[in-house]
């Protein structure tokens, strides 16, 4: 089987070329770049020299090469790629916004700036979260060649932290948000320099940006929605904090989940010492996430004592999740830890075309996370 | 006049080495070491290479020849030392958590596993954050040698950024927490080698500990509870996790504050479109903060459009603020800077010397933070 | 097939478990360590949790079940393992310095402090450093069970950069000598704490360390008189000098190397001007290391324009060199970057294991490297 | 006395804002921009928030009301503004390669591509490097207004390190080079976004670069000269090869120096064993070292024991220089640190300021280093 990426030479692009060209199922990549087109992905990235066979081509000779495609290419460009691959009949993944936020084209349009060419295509996309869609998915790709929105980043681990406490309606309703504080390493920001990830001006310091402003808000704040719909609970108040770590890879978010008040750890509901009352429901939560989560391959529900780190899951397409009560009793704290680059991007995107073609889940993605 | 310095070879130790070297009112340093006596502090710290005048020598000579002594020793050591210098009539500053929970006996207790030797220190000391306790340092300096509790690293950055909230009365009362979210070079860590701060396995990695269990919630939660109550409020509830950054100094908090009704942005209370309306909000409360902190120079409320990040501070004892209100309305979202070595710790203890001796507040504290 | 890992939780230890966990052949991995007998190694690296089935068990335990055996332990103490496989006869392969000397029991002792206990298994070790020796340890292979001493980080690094100059008598002979300056990431420094890599203290600086008396020096001059002598030429003098750089992995080593009579660029041997000259010899060179390592997949001889540098093999088993003649003519500078983990310690282990058994050579090091 | 800086926003304009700020001869200080003309430094570097008074002025503005200009520019666009000085008779002090090659115009065309278009200054200006030239500079500066030529980061490194072993004629004379090879931190690549300074593709790597091209050779080349030159030595040849190093500030020189007949250890020359040897005769060039720069306040021959390391020197004015003979006797391996920002640069600069104008020579550069 052929797979093609458009837009091979980001870094998304770039990461996903890594990753399938030691997938197991794939024979041959095909890779685009409208910037380097007829030259070789190893002159960007010489850590690929002699690794990777062929030039750089036009997208359209991707499509008409490929199996499945990839586009990992900035917002607002890849519909006509999308619509040419449903003419050609062949599943296409999108790691781009572009599909993400299905027929809501308004959200889309107020935070992307850009309104939909082909509506069609975003009634029948897919947010390409396994944990949360993956029979949608399925059923859905054996009837028909498939648009996946692959998710954000940042939203992939808030909201893999966020859906066991859902689903279990751990949450309070009301007026509370759902804080989530979250620290990205410089991958994440992509191929391009500029000042904010400049080695001077970014290394040995910790920076939040768009603070109450970032495009990823709106996407965490419909997972959880829908998440809560599910449960027919009213859709939480999200709160979301971008920061800038000094660290190649990895996702950081802490989450601030306001305990419903059955969930609460209180000197009412528990005849316990209020510490030892709040390591029991601790206990229990994770227990709850670890039975939530029970059959997912790439998400680890830490055992007590272990609190996750980005250096844990590092390259791998894990998502480690750890909870805790506050003191207060009052709060669950979930930390998740994720790759940017592979379960938040390239990873996730390889474990869509996985679930697309009914090969197993974890093929290409077997990655032992590197502890450094 | 001369300093000395009990604990001189510890990193808090050391920094302060570094700052009283270069401070126009202090003619000589004594520096005690219990591990190192008899030694030179550039045995250890090989940076001070021919600076620092005099070998290492016990604690009760730093007391015999200073007007001053900053202990900067672990905790539950220090109360001899203080009561020594109480005897000879010298002030003295404590860097340790001894002194910071006044004659408060049960939760130093609880959190530090000790008792109070000299409980009558505690009924005398003060807590040494100027930006609160300031007039009470210098009017109490007039009278008798003080005990100064130097502040913690992270309840300086987490205070610091919530007192104009509780001070103008912008938090909402009730259950929702004042919630911090910190993260802190390894210089916090000191100087002791240890597996969390190994290089392989700190480095390109953000990591949360002591999740609901660090020693500095019930500080901060002293700290609010006093500066509320300074306003006829109710203690806020807080919530603080700390995270270990990859980078050698600084700690940023992020801390979300839940509005009080007439602080919120909603439809209601606005006939500007919202985000225009949070836009003014936050021009508002830039201007409360503003005007809360005009006469503190070691306080930087910055301007719309600049976000606090630990490089900005770099090696200087200020601490930078900026304000944001989230995009729900509901929640103000401050972020602040420090260096944890100076504002955080040597630098702000020097801070308490210059204060209670009538110092110019900024002598010996005057860096400029180092971009890189 | 099984294999075994003696002192399975050292860094070196942990990272072959990393990379047999995936290889092809292998069945099952049985790991020891004297220090967490009876736990599992995810206890200590928490990055391998729910990957690596089994428990720590005793070192004899894991010969008395494996067909291959790897010894990742300190110097001086894997003799009698090495024996046992003998005796079980299976091959033995040692990461420590123990069987890098062969039967110079001379140099090993005034290095490394320590006799030979089992002088006759050191005249049938081999040195596995493949690009040298790959024939020898087949052949070998082929008719008894064999001790190989898996080569140092930083010899390996050294010797690839100088093995075709020698093969092609590039060197000049005479008293100058081949100087290897060196910069390790902090992984070559294992698993223990100490202040050297201490994150406050070994961030952001470089620092040289055991200058003129590392103990990689003998084991850098043994293999390039090795190779000096298979041309007949004299054995270079050499200087080493290591370094260690903030950075987790890789080794980047410069290797400056007086270029005989005949490749010097001067004045008198060519009549294009100098620069052009050295230009076109530099190309003549680079031609003679890639026709040296023609065969061998995991050296890659960069073209003109390109600069070995350690992010461009990270996490790889390959050994990057970039060839260039200084602008005075006279000295070829040679720089090499290799992971220090992989093809530096535990991925060439695999390398020698694929070998002995006459697995393809690449399996289980297939691994692209990865830029960030 | 008005201080100016001529390109006031690149990073060593930022650095001598700093520094100047702090100097106690500098009533103000006057700063120009060609690109943020009109602004003020502190839109540009957030750190110097509310520190730095005026607006950044024309170039010509600054020489009008200064009394000492610092041009920290481009190379090949400061002549006209050393001439506008001459006529001003004010001091000048040049921070790019434009006066560094003092007449030797022929060397400067060929490495920075452009001709001197006021040839008579460069007639009278003097390279600014203390430990050479401060006689020089003195003593002319009562006479006239002068250009002064501050060195380059590498240079001023590499010259320190070789300097007492050309005065002492420790170096063999013949054809073997002295070996400089450093490691420099991002920031001396500047402030404009590149990708060879992209956070991701250059941190936790370490990376050579021009190599055998890199401009600051012919000036290492030139001051090795000069210094030979006055012990009727013959100009050694030199080999020069910079690294990229993932930290923020710092040089580290490696210089390997071949030893002159007598100054070799051998068994000929000794009749100790040769380590002992070896170390008794490190002990006198140690000494030599010392002597030659006992009265340089800026330059420390460490004790034995110790080795230079870049965190050592951190954001001082401070060389650090330590000595070793390799173990074969017939090499002297010298490592020197330096800040590049400091005395790499605009450290150097103030002081040749304080020089000219017989100031203390370390006003405004009393830093202690930074350990971290």
């Amino acid at each position: 089987m052929n797979a093609g990426i458009i837009g091979a030479t980001g870094y998304a692009g770039a990461e996903l070329t890594r990753l399938l060209s030691g997938h197991p199922k794939i024979d041959k990549l095909i890779l685009s770049s409208v910037s380097f087109e007829g030259g070789r992905i190893e002159d960007i990235y010489h850590n690929f020299l002699g690794k990777i066979e062929g030039k750089l081509v036009k997208a359209e000779d991707v499509i008409a090469a490929s199996d499945v495609v990839f586009a990992a290419l900035p917002h607002a460009v890849g519909e006509e790629f999308a619509q040419a691959c449903q003419e050609k009949k062949i599943h296409y993944i999108d790691l781009s916004a572009d599909f993400r936020f299905d027929d809501d084209e308004a959200v889309y349009s107020a935070w992307y700036g850009k309104n939909y060419k082909y509506p069609q295509l975003h009634k029948k996309s897919i947010y390409g979260l396994p944990e949360m869609n993956r029979q949608r998915i399925k059923d859905a790709a054996l009837k028909e060649p498939l648009v996946i929105g692959n998710p954000g980043c940042y939203p992939t681990g808030a909201t893999l932290g966020v859906l066991p406490a859902l689903s279990e309606r751990l949450i309070a309703s009301g007026n509370m948000p759902v804080i989530i504080d979250a620290a990205s390493g410089a991958s994440g920001g992509g191929r391009e320099p500029s000042r904010s990830f400049h080695y001077s001006e970014c290394a040995d310091s910790v920076a939040p940006y768009k603070v109450a402003s970032h495009r990823h808000s709106p996407e965490i704040a419909r997972n959880l929605a829908a998440a809560a719909h599910r449960t027919g609970m009213s859709a939480p108040q999200v709160i979301f904090t971008p920061h800038l770590a000094p660290m190649l890879r990895g996702i950081l978010s802490t989450i601030y989940i306001p305990l419903s008040e059955k969930w609460r750890v209180t000197s009412e509901n528990s005849n316990l010492p209020l510490s030892k009352a709040a390591e029991a429901k601790t206990g229990e939560i994770r227990e709850l996430y670890s039975a939530f989560y029970r059959d997912e391959h790439f998400v680890r529900v830490l055992p007590e004592g272990l609190t996750a780190s980005t250096n844990r899951v590092r390259q791998s397409n894990f998502c480690d999740i750890s909870v805790h009560i506050d003191i207060n009793g009052s709060t669950l704290i979930v930390i998740t830890a994720i790759d940017n680059m592979v379960k938040g991007a390239a990873g996730q995107a390889v474990q869509n075309m996985n679930i697309l073609f009914g090969f197993e889940e974890t093929a290409g993605l077997e990655a032992i996370p590197m502890l450094f």
